[in-house]
């Protein structure tokens, strides 16, 4: 079972590491990792680089294909071979998946039109931008296509994908091996719970990073 | 403030990357990836590299070290260049700490030798054999010595010692941030919560790939 994961330079580490540590345990799984150019992409902070082994168009038909999310998706929105192999691959996969600003990349391709998606809760409604339905929750199902909310939500699709690939007590047996038993030391992980002083400080950090992912693509 | 992650062949990637996503938040956070030898390092199923940008003689004082744990961690028990430079960094951190069975490298080096410690549920015993106290939490602090449980156990103690280092606004800030609000599908994520059957099944698993990294060490 071919699974691909895009990197990009800007990706955030962890929506790509979530999913793949929970599906990379999957009987038969063969994990590729895919960029436009193969080669290290660097995360949002240029200090992790990890490799994609494979370029585009040498991955073509993923059964499974999860797109990550980071500061990185905006200057992709408009690259259109990325645009074209989203499509592409999104017509043979059984899963087509993202994480957090994942769902953007999805989105400007044209795969979420009609549907509910969600994303990272401070830009979830730019997703009706692409004729998606923005739904807040942390993973949302539309028949073959799944997304989840922001960064850490990916741990929780991989599971939630790993039942219906493999049965409930697959699903079981790999969240017992990552150990996956989750205990934050606060409630604050939703901007329904966060205090709202610590919401809003958020919200101004993302929107000046945003503001910076921009000029850096301008 | 300078964090080293140890990278290896065979490390498991959300060990690392579950506290990288979170302390690589913290204000003035200088990441390095460092292992003996620098250049990519592949997971346990080779089907991912990350990539180490540092030797171990081009970090030697980290204010935070990070050791992940993954199989690989056993063909680097008497490794004595490791060793001496684990045991020389610990000196001069301010937190040393290890996610899953890197707890079994901080214990080969000396370092939780009369401490509290834990480490992936199904080999916490082991630690024993290095004169630590094993202890079943999922984050167990012994002073700056601070250890986790199995593989995703780190992004909880990732926010805990931003919680440490930078009080309990920013810790929830980065929750926010990386939207960690889990909702894992199944309360299997511990051996006392899954199906017995299933924890046996993990448990033979286990033992067999130990038994194959053990074979590969030979």
């Amino acid at each position: 079972m071919e699974i691909a994961f895009l990197l990009y330079d800007g990706f955030t580490a962890l929506d790509a590491v979530g999913p793949y540590e929970v599906l990379s345990r999957l009987p038969g799984a063969e994990v590729k990792f895919v960029a436009v150019e193969s080669g290290p992409k660097t995360t949002e902070t240029h200090s992790l680089s990890m490799v994609a082994d494979y370029s585009l168009d040498e991955v073509t038909e993923p059964e499974i294909l999860v797109v990550p999310g980071g500061f990185g998706t905006r200057r992709l929105l408009e690259d259109q071979e990325l645009m074209d192999w989203l499509r592409a691959a999104h017509e043979k996969t059984t899963w087509t998946t993202s994480v957090c600003t994942g769902s953007l990349l999805l989105g400007a391709a044209g795969i979420l039109e009609g549907l509910r998606a969600t994303s990272h809760w401070a830009v979830i409604d730019r997703l009706a931008d692409f004729g998606a339905i923005p739904t807040r929750e942390r993973v949302v199902e539309e028949g073959k296509v799944v997304t989840a909310a922001g960064v850490s939500s990916g741990i929780d699709m991989g599971l939630r994908l790993a039942e219906r690939i493999g049965g409930e007590d697959l699903a079981k047996g790999i969240q017992l091996g990552i150990e996956y038993d989750p205990d934050p030391p606060f409630d604050a992980g939703s901007p329904d719970t966060a205090p709202p002083h610590i919401v809003e400080l958020l919200k101004s950090l993302l929107e000046q990073a945003e503001a910076n992912a921009q000029a850096e693509t301008a």
